[in-house]
């Protein structure tokens, strides 16, 4: 799809806890203009469901995407993600399990004014059943790798990283692993640190060696049993400071991976499909070939095009054209 | 054993990471004077190895002893812990695997000059066959209850737990969880902290509730897969921010039991014994009995009895006589 030409449709905006992302798009896969600030919602001044705070993400918003507003008043807004938590500009509720991304009721959009228009937040996803689980911004990215008639594992790593099982476009389940934060944690302030050296490119045959000892009979104690090493070898002169991080990043995403593989999956690894930051889910695929996935590709950047499918579930851009190739439509001019 | 009376025989030091205990000893169990200090290896001024840090670890033995001393100046000194380590007083090797804690040879004492006197160091143990690890006091507190005619599967709980296999006197493996630590690291600056609300006591069935999430079906993908629950819950309103700590703790504990149980241990749990702190240790043996151990009980302060053992096995202190139970020997005075 090429869109070239085609006028904007949609202000998107994939606001989260460290910053804020803006898109101006006029189609599914077509981003003609975009922006970001450092406006997480971590930073955000005022408590929670105070005017003050209000404030400040109105400021916020007004700084980042004001001026496609001003050219084009009337064009719809949709964000996604903390945004939308009791820490975010308004709350927004948690739909339930299963939930079928394209089929949006009211209550699915939560809608704040800003200027002289509306700002209109997605509802993140909500486990009861099991163990209890929280989303808010990833159930917009798996809407744009859904429904894709190839079947993935899908895997969003980060911070938090989520694992999502869907048929089409209904989420039935989910789970999510703290592996970035406990990386973040251990990398940043523990005994592990003390002995770790910043790599100056990433040492991948520390990072295999940490992703092998999870998923080998060592690694069956699990994370908290396993990470320990990486100061023993150092200790005893078998890993370099320097290899300190990528081991420990290998012995992490290895037992999240391991885990998921016995204990998530119902059936034997199908390709694992990475959505999200494109140097993470390249660890993610490096380490899935190791532990038996047959095969592991990256989707970065889902967010705009997750926004703009959940955009079209809402009535908020047009609802696109049945499949064509016509001559017309790939001028791509009006569809 | 009581031994009141008998003279002093030994001053014993278990000198850890963040602080020193010192004790002054008339027999295995006896110890007729005791000190501590915040003057932890962590505390040390000068870098390792320095002039500046040996000069530092003597003024700080000697507030801490030199009193002792100075009444009986020909007392033996044994010291366990990182005060061994190379960020230590000196540093004592470490001794390979098996390793028989009655057993000593020269070389597993490191002896320091202090004052007018000597110090010796324990050497720690390190282990190099499958997953590497090294301790640094653990030993000596395990020697304290190690040989007991009683099987005990044995643990010692704290910022880096350590599980120890021994027959008789000779330790012939040990692993290392992180548990602690990485307790530490979520409760005091996480994702999962910043809806916790210090408890005012323990939240116990918090904690029971998160021991049979570890143990039970959601648990099979590790606590890095279980832990963001603690958020989730407190979101959908079913766990106070006062529980969320303890529920965190019961995830992690239970977490570390299972996987020592299920892939540690060689063969069904006996009775389990903890050997460190009372009140983490209470914390093991409940949930310890939670997830199928037949019991469970606490060693405390072990670190005295192992260093008198470790001195007598050194021949720094008398070897005791063979035992016995007469008149005489009731008295104490002189056995």
């Amino acid at each position: 799809m090429t869109g070239t030409g085609r006028p904007p449709a949609l202000v998107a905006v994939d606001w989260g806890t460290s910053s804020a992302r803006a898109y101006l798009m006029s189609g599914e896969d077509v981003v003609v203009g975009s922006r970001s600030a450092p406006v997480g919602v971590s930073r955000a001044a005022g408590g929670p469901g105070s005017d003050e705070r209000r404030a400040w993400f109105a400021a916020a918003f007004d700084d980042l995407c004001g001026g496609w507003l001003a050219d084009q008043p009337s064009l719809p807004v949709l964000a996604c993600g903390m945004v939308g938590s009791a820490q975010g500009w308004v709350e927004a509720p948690y739909r339930p399990l299963p939930a079928d991304l394209t089929d949006l009721s009211a209550a699915d959009l939560t809608t704040v004014r800003a200027g002289g228009g509306e700002v209109h937040i997605v509802s993140g996803l909500v486990k009861s059943d099991g163990l209890a689980g929280v989303m808010r911004g990833e159930e917009t990215q798996v809407l744009a790798v859904l429904g894709s008639p190839e079947a993935y594992d899908v895997v969003l790593p980060g911070t938090h990283s989520k694992w999502v099982r869907a048929e089409g476009s209904v989420v039935g389940d989910f789970t999510t692993f703290l592996t970035g934060e406990v990386f973040a944690l251990l990398a940043g302030d523990s005994i592990l640190a003390a002995l770790a050296e910043p790599p100056v490119s990433p040492a991948w045959d520390a990072f295999d060696r940490g992703v092998r000892v999870a998923a080998g009979p060592e690694g069956r104690t699990g994370p908290l049993g396993t990470v320990f090493s990486a100061r023993a070898l150092v200790l005893t002169g078998s890993l370099q400071g320097r290899e300190v991080l990528d081991y420990l990043s290998g012995l992490l995403v290895g037992a999240e991976l391991v885990a998921a593989r016995d204990h998530w999956l119902q059936g034997p690894p199908r390709p694992l499909l990475c959505v999200g930051d494109a140097d993470l889910s390249a660890r993610y695929c490096r380490a899935a070939r190791l532990v038996g996935w047959p095969d592991a590709a990256v989707h970065p950047d889902a967010a705009p095009t997750g926004l703009w499918r959940t955009a079209v579930a809402a009535g908020l851009v047009p609802v696109p054209h049945a499949p064509a190739a016509t001559p017309h439509d790939a001028d791509g001019d009006e569809t």
